[in-house]
């Protein structure tokens, strides 16, 4: 039986997702051959990087004027490249820090250049998203993280910024979840871990004018016009990853886009969070107006439960509950392709305990 | 009909690893989940991680004191890797240039450093290995490319360093198809992607002691320490292309490791150049001595019969045979997982065509 995956990532991808992608490793596009023995330059998988090019600039409404990239090395390698591609020499930049993935995004960017951290939430254990905070007019761009996989916290509101400075977004866990108007950023990046595909690719979505103004001296592999000239095929891409997100994409599509998904993605939440606050075993641990709709965490109020309720959602095929060790308890990722079902089964385990 | 896939990369893996690839995308290990939506943390991938270092540990026979890593980013992001991590601030290295690949690496070392360029075969398009040059004692280190997949050629003999210059080599398109004493080495890099595995993951070989000696600031996902220390988990690593890879280097191993594929690889080589040499229709592309086993160029000598030798090794079943664009003709790649009788039918199309 399938289980009920609500691990926080690598998670859930759509189950026929994943038949697709079985069937391409023995025979892609009946060719005879296995998706990952072609050569990246193959008409078959220039295909699927265009197409999956193409659905990342429909599902998110992208204007013109932005590259569509899929990149290596994680977001944990966006961290240093939005700095070396937009930190000019003399300049400076702004972040917020909700957690350990934008802290790691500051301590990277505070070895090229002057980081003004401007809001942080670490007073709290970062339960909550910091609000009433200035954004400097004078930086060259403001960093943030969307959704906190680890804290269940999730930007309700985004921030903005005044004239030349650019707005950056690290959305890895909550991209492709809700609708947002792309056109106020100037970069998004995603590791495609979470509501896009396997783990190997990192999305980067970049208005092309914004780059090759600071001033520095980029590595090659680390300059975004590297990969905008070259397609994403300045090397061999990793063509796994991609094709799979190319197959989750297109479910995206398919079904609704990301107005359906949505949707679908507010009645889970809701659906659990009503049983976390109406069920006094159990509390949520972010701050009620900043809850996370990927991530939910949640305590029980009695620890001697702890081992009655680690049985009973064992026992109901669910996977992946446990908090991470920063803030203890459970978390429920519930990203797109969790079936509502599934948080259904869990509140059911809930309900059980009382 | 599967097809006689003599690609160059990313190319053929044995048809049981992609039938067990297949299969874990949908079940892993009989988890009912698949391996691509667990956490890399779980039990079960750190299971496969800690096989495949140790499958890589073994196989190259390697002694104590070296560490295996598993990145993202290609032998690209190598280029800058292994010049950040070993090149002193006042220092200065030393590389061999043998083709396309050599020459990437030395313009992006070029930007941190004193390089140089201590012997090139560019005079005549990269059609043979340098001989008889001289390695600088006062080096930090000496950067070679052990197989040119454009060209067709192979060190038959690794270039020896002195003093405390180390010995670095990009290993991409000939690891793990021939016996060599790795303790001759400091750092050895390869893409997956030729007889290893999928596109995605890059392995790095590297001798510990040698690191931070350099005076650098090293950017935290580009400096090997991180890895070293979490083991290749510092971040989300690349799932699917290092499972596939534990697969291969398992199907390896079984099969009598790599005393047993030099055999088969030589047996294939032979049977090609013989063939080549043999039939005075075709010529080949690299200097005899030099001539790759992984990488057979050669072209027609009478180019009238590009049409007639086309239509043969497509008629019979056979993917991937174009040359590259700098040096044309055709270039048949047999690594590791292409079966012998692959071989043989192209030998029997190549007589066909007489």
């Amino acid at each position: 039986m399938k289980k009920h995956n609500f691990s926080a990532g690598p998670c859930i991808l759509p189950q026929e997702v994943l038949q697709q992608a079985s069937q391409a490793v023995i025979n892609f596009n009946n060719s005879n051959l296995s998706l990952i023995e072609i050569s990246h330059r193959s008409k078959d998988f220039v295909a699927v990087m265009d197409k999956a090019i193409a659905l990342v600039k429909e599902l998110l409404n992208l204007p013109e004027g932005y590259s569509v990239l899929f990149l290596q090395g994680g977001a944990s390698t966006q961290f240093l490249m939005t700095a070396l591609n937009l930190l000019k020499t003399d300049g400076k930049a702004a972040y917020i820090n909700t957690g350990a993935w934008s802290d790691k995004a500051i301590k990277e960017a505070k070895k090229l250049g002057d980081i003004n951290v401007i809001a942080s939430s670490d007073d709290k254990n970062f339960s909550y998203i910091p609000k009433g905070y200035t954004v400097p007019t004078d930086v060259d761009y403001l960093h943030f993280t969307s959704n906190n996989t680890i804290f269940g916290t999730q930007f309700q509101e985004f921030p903005e910024v005044h004239g030349d400075s650019l707005l950056v977004c690290d959305m890895s866990s909550d991209i492709f979840s809700r609708q947002f108007d792309a056109s106020k950023f100037d970069l998004i990046y995603a590791g495609a871990q979470k509501n896009m595909g396997p783990a190997g690719a990192t999305l980067v979505i970049v208005k092309d004018e914004i780059l090759n103004k600071t001033g520095r001296e980029i590595p090659t592999m680390l300059d975004y016009t590297t990969h905008i000239k070259k397609e994403s095929m300045f090397n061999t891409p990793p063509v796994f990853p991609i094709y799979v997100s190319m197959l989750t994409l297109e479910w995206l599509k398919k079904n609704g886009g990301v107005e359906w998904i949505e949707k679908v993605n507010t009645a889970k939440a809701e659906l659990l969070y009503n049983e976390i606050d109406r069920n006094p075993l159990f509390k949520g641990a972010a701050a009620v107006e900043d809850r996370s709709k990927m991530n939910v965490t949640f305590v029980l109020t009695d620890e001697s439960k702890q081992e009655a309720f680690d049985k009973l959602w064992n026992d109901a095929g669910i996977n992946g509950l446990k908090g991470h060790r920063s803030v203890g308890g459970y978390r429920a990722s519930i990203y797109n392709a969790l079936p509502l079902e599934s948080v259904q089964v869990l509140v059911d385990a809930m309900q059980k305990l009382a």
